[in-house]
């Protein structure tokens, strides 16, 4: 039996603004995405998340960004190697101290926003990502895009490294991401974007921007939870996985 | 034989500024007081700190404080106690991943600037500071003034209240510090530093502003790295107290 | 022809995180607090705000804060005098840039949050407060609570001293808010408020807390913008003014 | 009679660390680049240097930044334009607030650090430093590299664009910067930078890193004034273009 793991971004609120639904994702997806206070994040919204995700046996990941509050770590920054491994590392541990607290542990570890992207290609960050890990856990999974640096890096370090895929995002015949920004980077139809899931748990495929089928091998989705729709949306999505016989559960 | 600890606050830079010298310190300190990020510390400067402090068998203590960069976290501020908790755990994580990555442990925990003088008498945030003790460690030592609000409410939960004197500070015939402010309230003859350092070791006492002896019962010594001629006073005081007989070693 | 002022809490977001419904405010109100930074309000939020406002002809006040984006202003804090005078200043001219760049200027100045409540009764913090106000420009209204120190400090100090009232809080005998938290501290039924609105516009009167009624002369009715309903109730407010023959423009 | 003026950074501090120093500093150059607040500066520090420079006859001009304390601002990030643009008024008005209080104006825009580099060949980001000052003022003169976007664009929008050399740093046969970093970049012999001072200064020219005399317009010199010694140099530099005929006066 097929299964996949879903994971999604929550706690991105900080002090008095709130952005995500993270109670009502929580009852969705497999795995939760935690801000740790660099892009969104305050300790109270972390301990509050863990305790939730621990309730429901929700894995959750640090979701590590560079440290920019203003810009919700959407902005690249060319942050030196050492100084960005040890920013990772103190992201981790202070999301750990919740997790333990909740009685589980921090499970695994994504980058975020234009960390996410950078460490795609950049060699340097990529391994200073790796690095900040290794700091914090000798055995931590990685979760990110197949082919980018920073999953060959993690797993030449020792980590498991763990393939994401987007159903709503268009890909190329090279099983990329087409940019955003490009026309029909992004897959509005929430139809669409439920029969991609499907489609890219059972088989590994998904059809490419030129309508090729292209092999985008994932051991997780990632779902958005910032749109309006998007938990009613994740739902359908984790609804039709199991109807067509795909187990839905955490990669780790 | 008698002995004591010596403490004092290291790593107080943030990016291009620096403030302690913290190489120098960790030469005679027992114990390192190290800032977490929220009035001083950033996440490099918090490795550089814990893997020098491992090297030289120093103790690493969480310096946990309220989130204020700007005002180096000495200005009282009335922070819920849930969210005070809260970012007491957070700092304590965060520090602990740099800690294990050296190859030790967060030994302790001390409040800083503000928040350790509020502690001394405010139920509400001496509580809030063992919730957060409690949430990372529920067996971690907590750092304070003899007679506090919170070493009290660590105890009454647990945690190890350990005491703290300071040498260069004039202390009331109640033996509680005289307030900063007030007519020689704070002690600034090197010699007579290093002589109330000696006697609190040896005999648990100090003689008080007004001139009676009175008891102050302290397991260590907190000395201050920031002034001129800091670092050549701390190493006078080590080394009259080893001279006297007392041995000097962390109290963990 | 009775007229008063309606002043709202605008452009509290940051960066990617949204909180007042400044559009939709902006066409009820004719004095908008526009947040400068340091409780919310990024620079381009300002910017926007600025030019909306100016467009609709809408006054525009610097609504300063304690440093504390975290807290979102709303944490008490011991700044020292100086730095607070420095901060209040650093605001107004932050945002007085962008109103002169949409062809207008600050018109007043108000407290955010914790500093609001402090300087009702805080001499220190609210002489500060006037020193920074001077230092901006010495001819700029504060806008505050009858009988708090901050007016009668800008009072004698020769800045224009505007007194508010909040239609959706009770009042003491004394005329004075009832504290929040406790019982009946807040107005909710919105019939009762605009009801209240054109009373205290009408009257200078409103119904204390224990029936009586007590005189609370306002030049300008704070409505609040980040509650559900809240723009609603605002249009409502504004039209029964109208209705009963209130004239409502800014009070400068 | 030839004439050139000296800038420094000034005011580099945050809270509780110093950087540079200011008092000193000021007795030597005629323009002083003051943080305001995205890399360093705190409000307070902001008007005292406000207050030296106006006493002195020292031009004030705002060094605006990126916004990263924790990296000094020496870190680039892809602002979008709108943001930074509006960044760099906000910075500019806070300043302009102490300058006007201590009896004088801001004179000028120089960015800082990351920034700095960026917009030497960054067409959309210097474009939006040049969209920040129309914001804030339509004459603002511009300081920065000759033959940079930067000085490019602000001339064509109608904004005096104003040259700047460093006399401890190494030259191209093309009149660039040699990169820090490479071999020889920066001239660390003092009686080397003050001949190169006054070399550049009369005659528009300095010997390249190849031996090559290489025209370099300038109509100031910056001056460092972190490094230990700077104040020495910076006081050698302008006793000897004084000696050498030199007229050392702002350049506006």
């Amino acid at each position: 039996m097929t299964s996949i793991d879903l994971n999604a971004d929550l706690g991105e609120g900080f002090g008095r603004w709130q952005l995500t639904d993270d109670e009502r994702l929580l009852s969705v997806v497999t795995s939760a995405n935690v801000a740790c206070g660099f892009h969104a994040g305050d300790a109270a919204t972390m301990r509050r998340v863990c305790e939730q995700a621990a309730e429901r046996g929700v894995r959750i990941g640090a979701q590590v960004s560079y440290r920019d509050l203003a810009g919700f770590g959407r902005r690249t920054m060319d942050v030196p190697p050492a100084e960005l491994a040890a920013e990772v590392a103190y992201q981790i541990g202070a999301l750990e101290v919740f997790a333990r607290a909740a009685g589980t542990r921090v499970s695994y570890v994504k980058p975020h926003g234009a960390l996410y992207n950078r460490v795609v290609h950049d060699e340097e960050q990529a391994g200073a990502v790796v690095d900040g890990v290794l700091l914090a856990d000798a055995a931590l999974p990685v979760l990110g895009l197949p082919g980018s640096r920073l999953l060959d890096l993690a797993a030449k370090a020792g980590l498991p490294a763990v393939t994401e895929a987007f159903a709503d995002r268009a890909y190329t015949e090279q099983g990329t991401l087409v940019p955003r920004g490009l026309d029909g980077a992004v897959v509005t139809d929430p139809e669409a974007v439920v029969e991609r899931s499907v489609g890219l748990a059972r088989t590994g495929e998904v059809t490419s921007h030129s309508g090729s089928r292209v092999e985008v091998r994932a051991r997780s989705l990632c779902l958005h939870g910032d749109t309006p729709g998007a938990v009613e949306l994740a739902r359908r999505v984790r609804a039709r996985l199991e109807e067509s016989g795909v187990r839905v559960e955490a990669f780790v």
